[in-house]
């Protein structure tokens, strides 16, 4: 009997395609996984010679400037798409015809009807497929689900979530891909809040209805410059900056979601206030290893929010390190979400979030530019219940 | 001539009463506000019992257990409305009949339609009036209000407010006419959004249409006991436990805006950011004499959010402490407002927020009411363009 | 029987004494103290102009140039100091002769036999004498000794605290009289350290030896400009602008303490961390109304620094605010310490920090010297068992 | 010609052992070093078996139970010293023999006339040193380094540090080699503060002169118990669970340096305040990725304390993400680290700190137990002048 390999055929080595080339190596001296059975084999990218060099620098050894190829590779076990937005699904359905696992970036597909086509592709073909909400990996994000798992905040009444940054705050910033609808889908929401809605399902309940709010506020941005400065025009903004959300949770719970690619001063702005019937829980990204928990028993005088520095007590931390709040980074969180990969891979673990899980992410998504548009409350598909 | 006075009349010795008495003193301290100018003359309560024993609590000089004997006295210039809300418009109608000057804690009224009328009948009576709106009057929001106004962060583009608490949050807290609507009005929404909205119109512009959802998270609460433990029922809570909106400025700018009675953990938990397009604001008052701003300027390197202790250099902060960073309580912030109370009652400065501002408020949580009523966005009245 | 009353008379209406003119409204409507026997008479300052203006400002009835005179007055019951440091010898033995309670500001004297000479004339006379180390009467503190001594945090085996602020940080600062040894003592050592030894002892145990390291950093300091700028000189500072210690308890527990007035960016910050054989206490006076609690027990997994917010739970609080969290200001410190002066003076309760007390800190603050000047360990004389 | 390569033999795999190892991963991915010029190659450990589990666990190709062995292996480049303090001389001193290049643990011996003979040898022979104090690899503390270096806090006049941890708190942990002075020399200053000693003199100036005091709290711990819980002794501590520290710089500025190890709560605890004539710096390793500045200039309003959180301006950052603020963890420490010995490797530049470095660390070690056991002040010889 052979022993299952996972080797990685890498879709884009842009800022994600880096993070998971460092996040496969920490992986496999954190978590003791071997160095034979996983393999960072080949590299695509846009050309040759971007695929050759960035294989050389992130430490794949093969490369090809055609993706088609690297899925049909017979050597590849795993298609790892970080390529942007608008190329996942038809580099995903590739992937699955060749009955190769997915193992995408998200936002899974730049609309609920393309993730579901994607899903049921999957499930038909077998294969196993997860998608990279990253921050419910970090150690602090999973204990935060086991404090509400077993009761100590009690029941969940209100979700409240933030997922700010600034990287297109300066309105000099030139127009790219990013602004356009039919490379990126919508803005902040996309980018952003998919991973809002995405922990706030999984830290709450199901997300069963909502009213939205979406606006562009820089409307125009100037067109990148030519080499001989000709150009200087503008181009014409088409996703949203800022994106607003209440919602209602199947447990009763409600809850307001926002989030802005423009505000200033926040560089991982990704915060939660979650408010229990017992207790409450506070998490901010930029402080990614504490979490702080407020519990309402004992007595009062001594009642107030507790700073827990994640450590060894706390799921996976133990692997990166023996003394509790040592500090993970992002990269980590990653290696936990490759850890999860490769037991799902090669020891065929449930891998989760996967497309379905992560369509409903999408089905979400939809209704708020539907609710945006008619200024009315929408209700909420529910396509995956474990989500 | 005869130097005007301001002798006050107090209706309402609980909470807010005797903050107002505290600041009274406070303030004539801290201000050089002479003593034979501003009196604590007489106190009203529900009994005259009730009311003497606390006139003598409070250091006032004269009680009564009928506030319209207390209206109706020449010797008082001010009457200084601390009584449960449902009670802020007869009152304050009768001290507007009888000439005198009105204080009045927030919300100024149940609703719109009957602030309105106290609105109209103050105008026409020429009597002077204020709110309580004391989170304003904060050292550290009115520099706030400067650096907004004379453009250190740009054009406000986002204002995200909460305003949370746990009063109520313990679940087995005794049923109370907090909880019904002909006492109270609205719960979260009147206690703690009212404030939220005067602040963000203040520090942003008028709100001009919204979206809100409310809710009921404990639906019935444990009756008062008997002494003979006879009572065992539960009542029916009428108003809701957290409210959310989402709002639309004048100026463009979008916001949240969102409060909560039930927030374990949060004590005076009014927060916002304010995102504009040269940086942003953040401020929490369970630090209420800290503010933190973000400026995209200088060399990237050294940006962040920097840490600003208030002192002698803000506003109103000087007469409290000659040292900065030395901090304020909450108390000090009446003592702001009844500074400005006597200014403008005394040396007939402008008074602000005034019941056509406060108005306004009420204006707004109606709004909130028939927003969450309808499911769909609502038109907000524009009544007091300053506000 | 005449009831006994609290007619004051104040020395000096600087920074302190305006601190004082505040906290004695304050603490009478606060704590309900009946306004006829609590009086803010008489105000003494350099001159009679001045203290002419200053009581009119600050509320006191009577006014002179001459404080011997205020001490002479029949009508004054205590003598409050609040005049430069190497004043208060003088005036509080004219005042203790005179058989009047005494109120100094802090430190008691310039050195130790300066305020053991005050002492004892005071215990002769059978006057009470109160010391304004404000600090410990901040609820929060209170609350802190309280965890202590109820052995929350175990036995406590270290104390870390920091004075900390930068009014004299800046080099160009004018020379002054709080520079010069005669008038000022030390420097930092006597205006900030005072109040941390003062508190580590009342936290933790005596301090038994030390050993010590002053430093001044700007030796010279521009002469205060005449008008007509001729002067240009400088002058030399002769007292420390950093000082530091080692310091050993009596109860075998270890500390550091150390202060400084150049510390840039630092406005109050006096800080400390208190470990014990349990858990652990962490204070900042720049966020006055929170206390940071460690306790190693229960679940290792939600062990953290939790964040008090003071309120009607804790010392002292509820006179000021009913409701949790809303935040106390440096003058509410003042006005528990006159509540206690009150006590002390018109229902005969004890008075702590008194002048027996307050030599104690002084006795340090000579050993704090002495050390440095040997550059060798000191032993503590221990005048006071109570401190 | 060859290529120069880096073939790494570890010896220890213990805590320190798998964070070398997983950074060697992570920095060839993120600072692109080519696999074939960066092998993990062969582990020792205590036994055979021991380091046969823990190369396979860690990716290492070979192992050995006899470091002597890996050191005399033609293919090893590099030693890297993982193991307790008391085996660093025995093995550097074999592996310099050997013409190694050597990566040693902090701190580099247990005494400066130890770290002298491995200095000295190490430069005769001419190899390559590098000592673990990858705090300073830190890019937060590089960036530090680069304000400090190009004034923008002025000159430095007082530098604070603390580096407290909790890991031997609880007065039951069992009692270790580490407890004992001829396996771990002294505690908390060996441990910790030789880190702080390391910093401090990197960012202000070399140390001259110190007086210092160490305290063993916990002065007996119960013997590790026998499987048949026979073994009821205690063993006698015999190192400082506290140490402090008066310390003055060669460039005037004073400071203080302290370090527990029973500090309830702190986990990585390692905190600095640094304070200069122009501005002042905060750190503190629990939020590794955030540096507060306080500069002095500019409108007096908006000044406070920055908080600036590390992204691709800083030095080192972009290497492992390109937006700002995503956060680094302690491994990425050791990954800039690993860069460093690389580069020192393979491309021969200047490795710091080296042996000689360290040296200085070992040299003021010893002046703090001299000093502590004479109760006096201590000179500091200074052997390193980079240092
Ligand atoms: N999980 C997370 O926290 C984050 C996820 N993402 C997601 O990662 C994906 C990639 O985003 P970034 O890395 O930020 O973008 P990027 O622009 O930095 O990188 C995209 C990469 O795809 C390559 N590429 C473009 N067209 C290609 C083609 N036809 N064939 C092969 N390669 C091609 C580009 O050359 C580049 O290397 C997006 O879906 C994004 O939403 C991005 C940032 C954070
Ligand atoms: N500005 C602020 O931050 C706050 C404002 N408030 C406002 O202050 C007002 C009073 O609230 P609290 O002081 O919290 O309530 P409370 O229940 O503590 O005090 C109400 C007082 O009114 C008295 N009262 C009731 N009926 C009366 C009558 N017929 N005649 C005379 N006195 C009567 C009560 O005996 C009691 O002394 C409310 O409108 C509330 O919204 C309350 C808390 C904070
Ligand atoms: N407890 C605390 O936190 C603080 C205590 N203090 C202490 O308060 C005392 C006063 O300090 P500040 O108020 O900061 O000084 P300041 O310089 O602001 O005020 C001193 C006052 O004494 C007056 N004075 C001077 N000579 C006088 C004389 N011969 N007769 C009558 N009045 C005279 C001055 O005119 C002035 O009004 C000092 O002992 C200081 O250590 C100061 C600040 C804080
Ligand atoms: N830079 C930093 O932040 C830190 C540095 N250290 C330093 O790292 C070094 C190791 O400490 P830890 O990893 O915490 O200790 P540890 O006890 O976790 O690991 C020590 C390792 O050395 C092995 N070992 C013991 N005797 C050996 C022998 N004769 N031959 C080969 N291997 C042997 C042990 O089996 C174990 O694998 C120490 O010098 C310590 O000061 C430790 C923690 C943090």
């Amino acid at each position: 009997m052979t022993i299952k390999k996972m080797r990685v055929g890498l879709v884009g080595s842009g800022y994600m395609g880096k993070a998971h080339a460092i996040a496969y190596r920490n992986a496999m001296a954190a978590f003791a996984i071997p160095q034979n059975l996983l393999q960072c084999d080949m590299l695509a990218d846009a050309t040759p010679e971007l695929a050759q060099s960035k294989a050389l620098e992130l430490g794949f050894s093969r490369s090809t400037g055609d993706w088609k190829s690297l899925i049909n590779d017979p050597d590849i076990d795993v298609v790892d798409i970080c390529a942007p937005n608008f190329l996942h699904k038809e580099i995903a359905l590739a992937a699955i015809s060749a009955g190769k696992s997915v193992y995408s970036e998200k936002p899974l597909a730049l609309n609920a009807s393309d993730a579901k086509e994607m899903t049921e592709a999957a499930e038909r073909a077998g294969v196993k497929t997860l998608v990279g909400f990253n921050y419910v990996k970090n150690p602090t994000m999973q204990f935060a689900k086991q404090l509400i798992a077993r009761g100590d905040i009690g029941d969940v009444v209100h979700f409240r979530g933030v997922f700010n940054e600034d990287y297109l705050a300066d309105a000099n910033l030139p127009f790219s891909w990013r602004l356009q609808k039919q490379f990126a889908g919508t803005g902040a929401l996309n980018d952003l809040a998919s991973h809002l809605v995405q922990l706030a399902t999984h830290l709450v309940a199901p997300i069963t209805s909502l009213c939205a709010d979406l606006k562009v506020v820089h409307q125009h941005r100037p067109l990148a410059q030519n080499s001989d400065d000709s150009n200087t025009g503008v181009g014409e903004v088409e996703n949203d900056d800022q994106a607003h959300m209440m919602v209602r949770f199947a447990n009763g719970a409600q809850g307001t979601l926002e989030a802005s690619r423009i505000a200033w001063g926040r560089k991982n702005g990704l915060s939660f206030e979650i408010t229990g019937t017992k207790g409450s829980l506070v998490f901010d990204q930029e402080t990614l290893s504490e979490l702080s928990l407020y519990v309402a028993e004992g007595n009062p005088q001594t009642q107030g929010f507790k700073r827990i520095l994640i450590g060894p007590e706390h799921p996976d931390y133990q692997a990166f390190c023996v003394s509790a709040g040592h500090g993970l980074g992002f990269n980590d969180m990653k290696a936990v979400e490759i850890r999860d990969l490769f037991q799902g891979v090669v020891h065929d673990a449930p891998l989760w979030p996967d497309f379905r899980a992560a369509t409903q992410v999408n089905i979400i998504l939809d209704c708020v530019v539907e609710s945006h548009e008619k200024g009315t409350w929408v209700e909420v598909e529910q396509y995956d219940s474990r989500y």
